[in-house]
């Protein structure tokens, strides 16, 4: 098996911080695998590189520790305090490779967590750029690593205001060489990742791969990369329930969702600039699977008390025969960084897998782990998993044939 | 086109009510097809029976008249009252079609309904059998049918003991000609339609036709049947859900379902013996989905205050990575005859559809509308409706050969 | 027993409808006493004028009649379509007793209710005033009634940016005097009522009666007047759960309180502006039982496909012995008309007795009936109704003493 | 300040495990009183015992260590394992001071408890009850107390089939010394306490002190003796809303409580012997505040996942003006022990204080601690807490006088 690297953007997050921390308590055998997809059939069957090798480092604009990160989620329930004392050495070893990060156009709540500036702060846009790519290709060289996989795990930027200025890749590096002080950071992590080969995915909503000019270039260097904005919650629910519904021929009227949750995150999403990317693609799981839906809202709210915890309301006002009114009511309650970190390590297992066999482009095939798949407009939990499933099916047949 | 008769056991309850009145009102162009799942892409393209043009007719032990029980259940939301006074007149007519039925150990709680006793207090079993039989016959002959579709919708039985001694034809056969006073209405009600050849939906949790020798009659026979027990409400909800959490390998500890419910069929559920069957049934979807269940709990209350309305709340205690402990709750607030009703007519335009292609014996394409279907192990909502996708597909591609 | 006039702001809105409805169906015996507080013990001893004998009049600047606004409640459910035919002349009568009203800085949602335009469009605040105080005037005479109370059921305001300068009688009155067009419309029918002695009730957010100068002008005049903002549901939940919390020295870390609601006051309150008022009555009663709380959100949106009815769901989380978290949650659905009339018909019993009785100024003991309750700092609702019951108690023993 | 003994009986269950460790951390300074209602003011003013300076000590049948006990309930979050640690060594101070008890009557699922046998085995039940007066009076002795506050927080016995048999003192002391077996535990122990004055405090729903013998005992000895099942959580819930129910006239028709739990009480409460003592007094709550409610029906289940946690889900169902019906719906999730163990601390201080003031028999201000209180037939949690208030009132005006 060849050596994975995991590059983090946000590396001492709770979500970064959380996956580093699971995936060593799962080498040092003190977890199970359990809400980790690739772990259960028929997924477990694809050769993808074992959780407990992968090498994990990062870039960041914070200065706390990862350790300090994980006391503090752990005073929260998770990770439990065994598991924080039985990994913390291994945190002590990633921190020592996470490299000062850029903050542009992240926005202000972003940019209140930086301890110590970022890179942005004193270089041209093109000279982050290779900054960031020295960083990748050190980590590469240092840990003799067959490939690193950038991860995109940052708070959530506000939306470009003009994405389609950079819908090729050459207007894209015209900007990155014009100083375009437009460009969010996202995109920049993202451009060092494909221009120079490594698969990427996006977990956030941030911009990151999506813009045209980068699916260009990935298509280009054929190199893989997915996102965006992994589906942990609330949207998960929606995605598995909209579809009954839709069976069922009960027009919904009204779908009504109230999120709370208390990280940093949440803090960032506060602000409305941020937090208008992600009501975007929440709201879009449901009027691509409803679309008669009459009265779509998400609000997301910020509940300090909750810590990493995030609960979510639901309240569904939907019509049947006869014009009867119905209701359904869900309310979720979750560890942000519980559920979203495992997901973290599927992605870096499944785009790895994809990168060792020459698969380059779009990972349609990952829909079900994002509420705004690029490349897939299927938002129905069930046919999101078929898609994965039949991925699996056509390398088991392959590796038959062989 | 054909023309179709739809032959109800139980046709003065609540869902019989509901399915003619809005049958009706579909034909006199006062409600729309919402809820109706054959109304929806890609189903509607099958050459179906129009609801319009269905003839009905049943069997009762209670003497209330239809157009009592809709104004009942007027008086409680569904259907309006404008929907009621439109069908008055239909429902008159119905009501002149609707014989004497039997009750054969379908508890207490079923006696109690039974305005001038039944069939099987005063006939052997055998004569029950053939004044059944009659009745089916007579109503195709009057109204000069094509076909007769029988469904049972009958209050739910408790389950029979010792199901097994009926499992080959002849033994049935042999305990009819015996007076064998253990067999439940249900199954006599089956008997008499398979063995003239009338296609039999069992939309409750009662034996109907699926002990063994009815099965094996069937396909003697040839002629379609399928059951058993309608998944209209919290089932309907679980087996969404369910799949989600297997999906994304995530651990219930414990699902518990709570309902209440105010009509009939939760007076009879009141009694132990009847709830029994609807208890196995509603609690094998989550068993099925989730092996690994630890506990799964149903409750069925009644709750006289709610009349035809039910509400269930669930409460699902799962772990997700690192252990975590999370929940997920809902509650779920529908007319369960609303919900009901178009089920019975979408099951009864399926059924004819088959019948009149010859396709006998189980029907498994109908899983998606069962909490227990006959002959199909899958219970992944977003799977049975698959099944159902390819039976359309597959017709589409005859019809476009042909 | 004297005769009482009832003249409603907002005459054709959905409270006062069903205000009038209610009680002229309780006259005709077409419904039961549920629901108003005055018809329970011990305040059903108090002398208070019938609900029945009870006539009503009022100010609105929509055309729309009592009887279509009745009608479009009752296809929402209330009040049933029997009780819409049993006093439809009734409100066919009221409907030639409602004058064209003002609505001087409503805002601009409320502008757009209006079908003709209002007062205020064409006159000087002081012929506003006069023109209303003719009307009030008008009312009394025609009906030979002993006592006109007026009520303010009118949508709600946007809050006064400066209210302290109408501190003092003699301030107001310039205002009005000299033109001066921030004065909101429910201020100048507050003003129009007090200064000719006709008791009166802010039922909503709005200014009303709250100003010091009126105020002022009531202790002056010796009439009573009470308000603002009845508590009709989440609220009322509230008011009466935050004190289990308080009483068990249980620390509310958080109170999310998030209502969605279908009905023109959603659709006025949709505006920023006209919402400020509402919630910052809505927060305050947790503020003053929960002096602790560290998080106190209440959002209001408007959810179309809901009509009259409401839904609030409400997340308490809150910290017990040892630091334990724990959470409280709870929904709430109600018709916001069925839980506002019968408190309208309450009010104007309880400030007519008082009127009757001489007794002048704020009504401190009708403090349960209000989420901002004017001249009383006291918001659990037990307490709230022991103030109810001491002027039960006082007025029992003065009426045996005589 | 005298010295005050607490003797538990099942010391080593969670309840008396939390409220021993939660004592002892607040006398480290390791917590602060959060849940504590003696805390709050006015209660704060009284002169009672201070909790750090309690002395625990207890009878039980099991044998499981109280440090075993907690860490059981801290993998489960409470008390935290710091918290542990700080009280580890006061835990095996209390767990040499706890007796081997009695289970006579407790039911088998107590039995099941028992490692080592109990009490009434072997011995007749005069000579249980000497061996159970020892116990107190050793421990008085050992421990230099001026009084023993003896606590019932033992698993729920299922109820006496006939307790008017025990209706005078001389019945019971008969019976006792005729070797009754039919007495149950709660009575013997209860006996002891009163008979030799230690005050007494019966947490849960067994017999206790509620016999007609013990009451008059009490009064002969002049010992404060209180009870009967605490009032924790659901049903603290219901007595602070059902009062706003009765307030406002609305008429409940349906109040549906479902509780599930996963702790030692939740099996016992299996048993549907013991049981029906526990429904009894959750369901008199709502009897007496809502006098015509219709349907009110209290489900406890036993979900092992949920460990010492336990959720409750109400469902209300109320009609309104106009006979509207509407829906009131709440789920509750709290850690059993946490909002028990303070209370078991508070009550032990109340009645400390009453003893040393000579305050004998039934304690009628504490009935805001009890589902089913002892000689006063006020369930309002308000009027409770008025009562208590009114107590606090006279001992600062008592106090002031002297």
């Amino acid at each position: 098996m060849t050596s994975t690297g995991v590059w983090l953007i946000g590396a001492r997050g709770n979500v970064a911080t959380t996956a580093i921390a699971g995936a060593r308590a799962l080498a040092h055998g003190e977890t199970d695998t359990t809400g980790l997809v690739t772990a259960r059939e028929p997924y477990s069957r694809l050769a993808l590189p074992d959780v407990g090798d992968l090498v994990f480092g990062g870039h960041d604009i914070r200065e706390r520790s990862l350790l300090e990160t994980a006391r503090d989620l752990s005073s929260n329930g998770v990770p439990s305090p065994d598991t924080v004392q039985a990994v913390a050495e291994d945190l002590r070893r990633v921190d020592r490779r996470i490299a000062m990060g850029a903050a542009i156009n992240c926005g202000a709540s972003v940019d209140d967590l930086a301890d110590r500036g970022s890179l942005d702060d004193r270089l041209p846009v093109s000279e982050v750029v290779d900054r960031i790519r020295d960083d990748y290709r050190a980590f590469r060289r240092n840990h003799d690593l067959d490939r690193v996989v950038v991860v995109n795990v940052a708070s959530t930027e506000p939306p470009l205001d003009d994405p389609d200025q950079y819908d090729t890749r050459e207007a894209f590096e015209r900007a990155v060489a014009n100083d375009d002080r437009d460009l969010p950071a996202s995109a920049l992590y993202a451009y060092a990742a494909l221009v120079d080969e490594h698969p990427y995915v996006n977990f956030t909503p941030s911009t990151g791969s999506a813009l045209g000019g980068l699916r260009e270039l990935a298509e280009d260097r054929d190199v893989p990369h997915t996102g965006r904005d992994a589906k942990t919650g609330e949207t998960l629910v929606k995605s598995a329930l909209a579809p009954m519904f839709a069976g069922r021929n009960l027009r919904v009227r009204s779908w009504e969702g109230h999120n709370i949750l208390g990280n940093d995150d949440g803090r960032v999403l506060e602000d409305e600039a941020n937090k208008a990317g992600k009501l975007a693609s929440k709201g879009g799981v449901l009027d691509s699977i409803l679309p008669d839906l009459e009265h779509n809202r998400v609000r997301i709210d910020y509940t300090p008390s909750l810590d990493d915890w995030k609960t979510a309301w639901d309240y569904v006002h939907f019509e049947g025969f006869l014009n009867t009114e119905m209701k359904l009511q869900f309310t979720w309650e979750g560890s942000d960084s519980a559920l979203a970190a495992p997901l973290v390590l599927d992605l870096v297992r499944l785009i790895a897998h994809a990168d060792e066999r020459g698969e380059g482009g779009l990972q349609r095939h990952l829909a079900s782990f994002f509420k705004a798949p690029l490349g897939v407009d299927e938002h129905d939990l069930s046919r999101q998993f078929a898609l994965l499933d039949e991925y699996v099916d056509r390398h088991a047949r392959e590796a038959a044939v062989e």
